[in-house]
């Protein structure tokens, strides 16, 4: 299967987070696309996923919900847009399910920042090679949500994910 | 090959045209997915496209350019979602090329309304049984692309279509 239509990086207008992790690509995957494993890694500690719904095929949702150590709950709603098992995951905060553009794609919360997320992963070894890339539509996204730590926040988070698949558990602190 | 995760239209918020057309679906979807056709249907007259781009892939550009009776070119630039042939396309102005959020998506242009369409086709008799879907965040949204003229719009489009595949032209009265 080619990509020959994700253009390379934009460094302008991604961000992106490659790493070699000591954990088999199935398994990776597996974190990414099933509910009962995304609650255990997706959100550094203390911020905990509390709730997380998928429907895996271009179009589905894919939602959390983040709680705060304080206790205030984050519902983000997305959409899956390409899904190639054990390859590639797209999805986008722009759409609700259904490619429906959501409100601050429309404007009502020009405050917000639309991304698309590109999770790309091959086999490395006996371990994976990982990237994360988030495509931004303007340089004050990408800054803002550089600014918001994203690469301590999707290192920590990918971290937890390793933590899980090795030792069956996040090995989180408890908030 | 279900679509389950396109849910039904939703009255508030979407706008859908729907017809039979006498012309079969695989000249339907040539007429869609060939810059060369778009060009001699996709603007009811007198406004013209004068250019047309596509890389029929999900990610890929679909860009056109609409001039109007006085001259002045529109650019449109959006992004392929999904590429059935002769069953469905689905594409959106929320993304350019490669999934990017667009500058309006960003909240740059607040004044813009995104939008997903979902054109569908399938045999019917000898015609083409044909669905022109448009997928909006806000009510506001829909109701501009209504007033806009979004049927007659689509309609007359559509009619220029069949007239293509039928004759060989767009028969067009000259703008």
């Amino acid at each position: 299967m080619t990509h020959s239509h994700l253009p390379p990086p934009d460094p302008r207008l991604d961000l992106v987070l490659e790493r070699v992790v000591d954990v088999p690509v199935e398994r990776v995957w597996a974190a990414w696309t099933t509910p009962d494993q995304i609650k255990q890694w997706f959100t550094p500690a203390p911020w905990t996923t509390v709730d997380c719904e998928i429907d895996l095929v271009p179009g589905g949702i894919f939602r959390t919900v983040m709680r705060s150590p304080e206790g205030q709950e984050y519902p983000n709603l997305g959409c899956w847009l390409e899904v190639v098992p054990n390859e590639r995951l797209v999805w986008t905060n722009v759409f609700e399910p259904g490619y429906r553009p959501t409100r601050h794609a429309s404007g009502a919360d020009c405050d917000e920042f639309p991304f698309t997320a590109v999770v790309a992963m091959a086999p490395h070894g006996s371990g994976t090679w990982y990237t994360a890339r988030v495509i931004h539509g303007t340089e004050d996204a990408r800054r803002r949500h550089a600014d918001m730590g994203f690469h301590d926040g999707w290192g920590a988070a990918l971290d937890q994910m390793v933590a899980m698949i090795r030792h069956g558990s996040a090995a989180r602190t408890s908030g």
